[in-house]
């Protein structure tokens, strides 16, 4: 534990975790994906702030874009490679992006280093947002009784 | 220039800026801040993210808090004193802080070495925001025709 207190704190004094919502074939593709959630651990609410470690092959998240969340990643260590449509570009320590609200741009990172890199990740918290896959077979579905992932032709994953 | 495309970009191919609304002699204490609008640059509107340079003997801000802003700052470079109500801590590269809208707790960073300091700063941007500052005789009016500094009296700064 660092000697900070609140309202400051060291990320190694947040633990680190490695969830994630995907069903399998893709949860394999953000298994070196670490978390530590900072803006959590401060009590924001407004919006989300994750120090990501990603490790050699890993991704961020599934290309995607969001309807109503803003993003902005920093990249701290490492070389991570960025993914939109117009194709691909490394990005090294200092180097950010951000991605609007409703742009259809999709995104995502991939490390094709073998050095694990870290960068932050921030997203804004709006109710009834929406991410799409535009290269994967997978959404999301509520029918009432909570999200789940389904097929793009509506078969829930199992 | 960078190389790098939209959605990424590099902090160098954004205009630093030194701009603040407060009157003397307040302004003087941020007058070696400069910062770097790297949000705004990505279209984002949901929240900031600004690179921030705090020369030697400047201060982040008057020390204060908000009514409706989550704010998150994460020291990329040099140290920093981080001043609350509860005293003064050294953030080093890597330390972290978060606060809550609504915490009376208020803050703000001094840079007490002989060299720059640099950190990311974000802030979720809500319609209706106040900002307050225990230590200064600074409040913002409104009279209909635009915000303006005034002292606690209410006398506006001239």
């Amino acid at each position: 534990m660092s000697e900070l207190k609140r309202p400051a704190l060291h990320p190694n004094d947040v633990p680190e975790v490695r969830s994630t919502g995907y069903p399998e074939p893709f949860r394999a593709r953000v298994r070196e994906r670490a978390k530590r959630r900072l803006g959590d651990a401060c009590g924001l609410t407004r919006f989300g702030v994750n120090l990501v470690t990603l490790g050699p092959g890993s991704q961020s998240a599934l290309r995607h874009w969001h309807t109503l969340e803003d993003e902005f990643v920093y990249v701290l260590s490492g070389q991570v490679v960025l993914v939109t449509d117009a194709g691909e570009q490394t990005l090294s320590p200092g180097a950010c992006a951000g991605y609007p609200a409703g742009s259809r741009d999709a995104h995502h990172f991939v490390n094709r280093s073998d050095k694990p890199a870290t960068y932050l990740e921030i997203g804004s918290r709006i109710e009834g947002d929406l991410a799409f896959y535009p290269d994967d077979d997978i959404m999301w579905c509520n029918d009432g009784n909570g999200e789940y992932a389904a097929h793009k032709d509506g078969r829930r994953y199992t």
